[in-house]
């Protein structure tokens, strides 16, 4: 077998065996084969397809490129949830602690932020102290004693999928959904989930831009659950616009925390009990309730303080710091730098997700290259959102950086360019965007 | 302009413009492009085309990639004449004195063979003392007093089709007909040609399997050569089995000098009057002679020993040796090995080019690797050719070495499986291949 021959199969339209697809799993892996081959194999991958044998051998295949995160002596059910990637996507902090409050296990690998999308690890980096570096031997001990955990994604889980992503952003070969889902369910596998409730958002701020591309990247990673017998369940939100009022990592913590006290945004809240209700379900316990049960279950442990509390847990467990009344205390305090005020009547016709999440990462809040810092304090905070009525001089949205300004007034200027691109108020009314495009379920 | 945005314009079915191209083979001759974009661009390219007009570019800055050769200090209408490679293909050494016997200028750059290809570079080496090592500078001196001049392609002729062509070769990029068009006529326009003459080869021994696919090539071409303002004409001439009677370095030569004297094997000076006599239609002085005038003339320059003296002119003018009475002086002596009978009677239905060809380079008259050193002696004698009766017992073909066997028994062996695997046998009558396949002009 030589990786020449596999191209030239994929490109004249074949089908690889199990046996070709860990040949090239491996040669990725273990460098031996040159990016150049593999790049060429992509391109003809992105034009020919894979099947969802294919799809599936790839992604366990890569899922066990590395190290595999053993949870098999924490008893129960360990469901993963993982968003393919928004602007102001504050769901994990609030999903995590209400599910935990069931008494189900929860075991999270996140990443961090890169461009215009936030990173779950950096939101919860913005509270003092709280470590993500977590032992993989250490997860049995952690859960045990609190019941939930969170994780960095760290460098030897599904290394071949890394490898990979890297190329495929430098050689046009990202967008093939046979890639995008074993790139994702790979690093699930490898994190040692049993059944995966996948977020996948659809919109301007997400990575599939219409929702026929949604679903069908739903539909594949379903099938490689299927496959892999592990059950995927999925969930398409909007993105058109961002989640909830606040983009930038200090400012996304607090909304969460708000949706979490019970006086959050009704979307955020939305997303949150919907994917609350899919990981439910994948449960033995409540595999038969009903979606109306199981969003009271969730509304019930919201307001009796229990999913609080496990966010509290949470933090505590990580290192994380809280005060007195026992909300975290952050590493830096949002600045104001400006608002920026309606000048006609009307109704917000656009709130270009994409728009907001690249303002936010001019002011600091995320990262343009791997390797800058992220100010905690940096984002966006809207006043008003697509469907609301605006009256001329009503506020519609305010840039913040960290109590330090770190990115200088140029990068300011630009950032409130994107948002007035951002932004569109028509003279006709809206209407507000529908939050959950629809559940896939095998 | 970056190479991703090109990338993603090809795979996404755009076409390039001009600037962009020359971009792209800037980025590859000065190595600022990696070869992982170079090779999914590649690859790109494969699934959905180039335009006549963006051939056109790639071919015309590939050529301009490096040294270019001006011959227009050289009076007279510079024709060159390229094969794309075959089994047996003893043309140039008698096409090139025959062309020039009629006072035409003719310079030709070839290349060394490697793998069942052979090129004509080795097959002129295998005369004692022949160089093809010829400095650009004084290609007019030479032309001047010989008339005609082969030459080496050096390695500052266009080097981004080199660059390409190693690299299409490990990513499956090989069979795209703009990536072998354009890279075929760079190297013709780097070459200095005025026009091109093309021999298409087609069949099992060719790169082109059918038919089809020839013609595509050649329509390509020649549009080509439109747009580049270089007439082109394209001979397709048959490669299911070897052209002539010998595959070898000296055996070829040998075979090509009784082709000269006027006593060679039919299809091999069919091929060769018929590339000819487009070479000779391209010149204003017989632009206007019919093909059985061209022909005739030709023929005239054999039976006159015109076209032999021409020969022994090119030896002599690049150092060869020649005997008392006019022959080459080869470096060695091919020493027949075996001889295989046949085992039945019947007619010669298969003698498969592509298998001659490797059995010959097992045998040692070819390069598996670039480095490998050639023996001139070796090759394949075939007595019998398809469509021909054979009884039983009458000699089928015989194997050579050089007077050294340098590759051992076991690749002899070798080289018989191939043998026994080239022909077949059968009861009933087998037509005789044509050579000429079709001419196609602009």
């Amino acid at each position: 077998m030589n990786m020449l021959e596999l191209i030239e199969k994929k490109r004249d339209g074949g089908a690889l065996t199990r046996e070709e697809i860990e040949f090239f799993v491996s040669g990725v892996t273990g460098k031996t084969i040159p990016d150049y081959q593999i790049s060429a194999f992509l391109m003809a991958v992105l034009w020919r397809g894979m099947s969802d044998e294919e799809t599936t051998d790839l992604t366990l295949s890569m899922a066990h490129s590395g190290d595999v995160c053993d949870l098999s002596s924490i008893p129960g059910m360990k469901v993963d949830k993982h968003s393919t990637g928004g602007v102001g996507d504050k769901v994990t902090p609030i999903l995590l602690p209400i599910v935990s409050s069931f008494g189900i296990p929860c075991v999270k690998l996140s990443g961090r932020g890169l461009g215009f999308t936030g990173g779950t690890i950096d939101k919860f980096e913005s509270i003092e102290g709280f470590s993500t570096t977590v032992e993989p031997g250490s997860f049995k001990e952690k859960i045990e004693k609190y019941g939930l955990l969170l994780g960095g994604q760290t460098e030897g889980l599904a290394p071949c999928d890394k490898y990979l992503y890297a190329l495929r952003d430098v050689t046009g070969t990202v967008p093939s959904i046979p890639l995008i889902a074993s790139s994702i369910m790979s690093k699930k596998i490898a994190g040692g989930a049993d059944a995966i409730v996948l977020d996948v958002t659809c919109g301007s701020g997400a990575f599939m831009k219409d929702r026929t591309q949604a679903e069908a990247l739903s539909r594949q990673m379903i099938s490689i659950g299927k496959l892999a017998n592990r059950p995927v369940s999925c969930v398409l939100t909007s993105m058109e616009q961002p989640l909830g009022r606040n983009v930038g990592n200090i400012l996304e913590m607090q909304e969460a925390l708000d949706t979490l006290r019970g006086h959050g945004q009704k979307d955020v809240e939305t997303v949150v009990l919907a994917l609350a209700c899919e990981m439910l379900r994948m449960t033995p316990e409540y595999k038969d309730h009903s979606d109306a049960e199981l969003q009271a279950l969730c509304k019930e442990k919201i307001t009796s303080g229990a999913a609080f509390a496990k966010f509290e847990d949470l933090v505590l467990s990580q290192g994380g710091k809280l005060d007195s009344s026992g909300s975290p205390i952050f590493v830096d305090e949002p600045f104001e730098v400006m608002t920026v005020f309606a000048d006609r009547d009307g109704y917000v016709s656009s709130c270009d997700a994409l728009m907001v999440g690249e303002a936010s990462c001019l002011l600091g809040a995320g990262r343009m290259e791997k390797t800058d810092v992220i100010d905690m304090g940096a984002g966006i905070r809207l006043q008003k959102k697509i469907g609301e009525k605006v009256t001329r001089g009503e506020p519609l949205y305010s840039l913040y950086t960290g109590s330090q300004n770190t990115v200088g007034d140029e990068r300011i200027d630009e950032a409130l360019a994107k948002m007035q691109q951002a932004y569109r108020i028509s003279e006709t009314p809206c209407e507000a965007l529908q939050e959950i495009l629809g559940v896939i379920r095998d």
